[in-house]
C-alpha cells in the first residue's frame, strides 16, 4: 500500500491509516509480544516473578510540542521516552506500549506515520515494542497519548516513597540541556553550526532515558527511593520529599548544571541554575542513598553507563525543601509547568 | 480538600486536581494492586501463567461524545467500559487502567471529577482499578484516552483469526438499542416516562460490555475466534473475515434487532437493520463456532447470564461477507463511522 504523504487524512481514510500503522509497528515487535497490534487487544508473556508496572503520558500540540519546532518522529520519540523513563525510575525494564493519536482530518497523512515510526524507534532503543494503540478525528490540536508497560522485580522496585533523613540525594547526569534546548527554539536561534545548540535540541527533543542506569541502581539494592526529573529538580524533590515524609537540603553549587544551559543562560542574562532546576524534560534520575553507599552506586552505575552521579545534598527531617547557596544562604528558585494556572 | 466545584480547572491547579483524582482512585484500588496512583508508574502483581492484554481507546468531544447529551460520569464509565469490552472480547479478565486526560483550563472541576468517578465505577463494576493518569492543559476539546491491562491463560484466548468455513456465526444479546439511543439524542427526543427511550440511551451512555459471557465462552473451548461490536456487525464481521481467511453469510432475519430499536427507526422512517448493524457501540459480542458446539455454547454462557446468544450466519469458504434478505437475495448494509472521510 502507498500513497501521497502530501494526502490529508480526510482522502487516506482510517483503516489505511490503521494498517499503516499496523505494518511500521508489526516489523518492531519484541520476542514477548505474543499478539501484536490488530485484534481487540495486544498480548505479551509475562516475565515470571515480576510485578506489571503501567504508566502514561500525554502531549497536545502547541502545549507540548509544536510542529514547526520539531519534526513528527522527535514528538513520536518524546512522546515514548518519557514513559519510558516513568518504567526506569521505578527500577523496571520497559515491554509494550499502546499509543493514541487524535488528528484533524486535514493533517497530512506522512505527519502520521513519521510519529509512529518516532514511537516505534524509541521503543526499540530501549527494549520495548509498540503493540496497539488508536487513531481518532478531532477538530482540535494533535494529542498524543502513550500508555506503557514494564516488568520489575517486586523486591528490587523503587518507589518515591523510602528516602531517609540522612541519606545523600544524588541525580545522574547534567541538568538543563533541554531547558537550553527550549530556550533556543523560543529565540529562533538556528545556529545548526554549533555543536552546544544541536546537543541542547536534542535533548530537548530526543531524550534518552536512563533505563541502564536505573536498572543498575535497582540492581544494586542500595537506594531507598527514586524517581525521574521531568518537572525539574524544584518541583520533583519536593514530590520525592513528601512521598518519603522528609525534607531536603540542596546545595546548589553541586548541582551538575550542564555547561550548554550556562552559556545559554548567560547569552540571554537569565539564571542557569533557575533554568537547570526548573526548565524540566531532563529525564535524567533523581535518588536517594545512605551517604556510605554512593561509591557502591557510582561503581555499579559505571560498569553499564558514562553518566555521571553526583551528590547535590541530603535528606534532612521534617518536611521543608531548601536550596542553599555557596554560603549556607536559602535561594528562591521559580517552580515549573502547571497547566492550569494562571500566569 | 475541598473547592467549589463550578470553580474551573485554572483556579484549582494541576496539583490539587490530581490529588483529588488520586484519592478517588486510591479509594477503589483492587488486591492485586501492589502501588497505585502518584508514583512514577503504577504496580499489578501478575496471574501467575496467564498473558498480558493491553488496549486501549480514546475519545474527543464533540466527535464521540457532546457535555449537553451525557453526564461526566456516564463519560467516564463509557471510556472504559469500550476498553473492558475489548479485554473481554480476548476472552481476559480486565486488571488494571491508566487514563489521561486533556482539559481546556476553563472547565469546571467538577467535570474532571465526575468523568474519574466513572471510570472508576466501570473498572470497578468488571473487577479492574484505576491506577494512574496523565491530566494535560489544551486550547481543544476535552480528550480521554484509557489503557487498559488485563490477564488471560494463553490456551483460551480468543482472537480474530480463527473462524473456519461452516463455522456457526453467533452474537450476544440485542444490536441496535445504542443507535436508538444516539438517535433519541440527535433527535431531540425528551420523554424520559418512556422505560424504552430509557433503556436506549442507558445502552448508550453506559454500555455494559459481556464480560461474563466472555469469560464462559473462553472456558468452554468452544469458540473459534471472537471480538466485540463496537463499529457494528456491518464493519466488524468483515474485519474478523479478513483475519480469519474467510468470508461469511448472514440471514438478515435472524440478527437480534433490539425492539427499541425496531420501535426508534419505525418512528423516524429509518431501517432498523440498518441502524442495528452499523450504529455500533452495541459492545456485544462477534463469535464463530462449530455448529455441532452452539447449544454447549448457550449452556456455558446460560449459566452465568441472561443474555441471547443467537446464530445469524455461517462463515464459508472464499474473501466475501454477504447480508442476506428472507429470500436469500444480498442486502446492502451502509459502512459504519470513517473518523477522516468526507461526508
Amino acid at each position: 500500500m502507498t500513497f501521497d504523504p502530501d494526502e490529508p487524512l480526510r482522502a487516506i481514510g482510517e483503516n489505511r491509516m490503521v494498517s499503516r500503522f499496523r505494518k511500521l509497528a508489526g516489523a518492531a515487535l519484541t520476542p514477548a509480544v505474543i499478539l501484536g497490534p490488530g485484534d481487540d487487544a495486544a498480548a505479551i508473556r509475562p516475565e515470571p516473578g515480576r510485578l506489571l508496572l503501567v504508566t502514561c503520558d500525554m502531549m497536545v500540540e502547541q502545549v507540548h510540542f509544536r510542529r514547526d519546532w520539531a519534526t513528527p518522529e522527535q514528538i513520536g520519540w518524546k512522546a515514548m521516552a518519557q514513559n519510558i523513563s516513568d518504567i526506569a525510575a521505578m527500577g523496571g525494564q520497559p515491554a509494550a506500549a499502546v499509543a493514541s493519536l487524535a488528528a484533524p482530518s486535514d493533517l497530512p497523512s506522512d505527519v502520521p506515520e513519521q510519529i509512529a515510526s518516532g514511537l516505534i524507534a524509541a521503543a526499540s532503543e530501549y527494549g520495548a515494542a509498540l503493540v496497539g494503540g488508536d487513531l481518532v478525528g478531532s477538530p482540535g490540536p494533535l494529542v498524543i497519548d502513550v500508555a506503557l508497560t514494564g516488568w520489575v522485580e517486586e523486591d528490587l522496585m523503587l518507589r518515591r516513597r523510602g528516602a531517609r533523613p540522612g541519606d545523600a540525594i544524588v541525580v545522574t547526569g547534567m541538568l538543563g540541556a533541554s531547558a537550553a534546548g527550549l530556550g533556543v527554539l523560543q529565540h529562533g536561534i538556528r545556529d545548526d553550526r554549533s555543536p552546544d545548540i544541536a546537543r541542547a535540541l536534542q535533548a530537548h527533543h530526543t531524550p534518552r532515558p536512563r533505563v541502564a542506569e536505573a536498572r543498575a541502581i535497582a540492581q544494586s539494592r542500595l537506594a531507598t527511593a527514586m524517581m525521574d526529573l521531568s518537572d525539574g529538580l524544584a518541583d520533583d524533590l519536593p514530590r520525592l520529599c513528601a512521598e518519603s515524609g522528609v525534607g531536603a537540603r540542596v546545595h546548589c553549587d553541586r548541582i551538575p548544571v550542564d555547561p550548554v544551559c550556562r552559556a545559554f543562560a548567560a547569552g540571554i542574562g537569565k539564571n542557569a541554575l533557575e533554568m537547570a532546576t526548573t526548565g524540566g524534560e531532563d529525564y535524567e534520575l533523581l535518588l536517594a542513598c545512605p551517604p556510605s553507599a554512593v561509591e557502591a552506586l557510582k561503581a555499579a552505575v559505571s560498569a553499564r553507563s558514562d553518566a555521571p552521579l553526583t551528590v547535590i545534598g541530603e535528606i534532612v527531617e521534617g518536611r521543608s525543601v531548601t536550596f542553599l547557596d555557596a554560603e549556607g544562604q536559602p535561594v528562591s528558585l521559580g517552580s515549573g509547568f502547571d497547566h492550569f494556572a494562571s500566569r
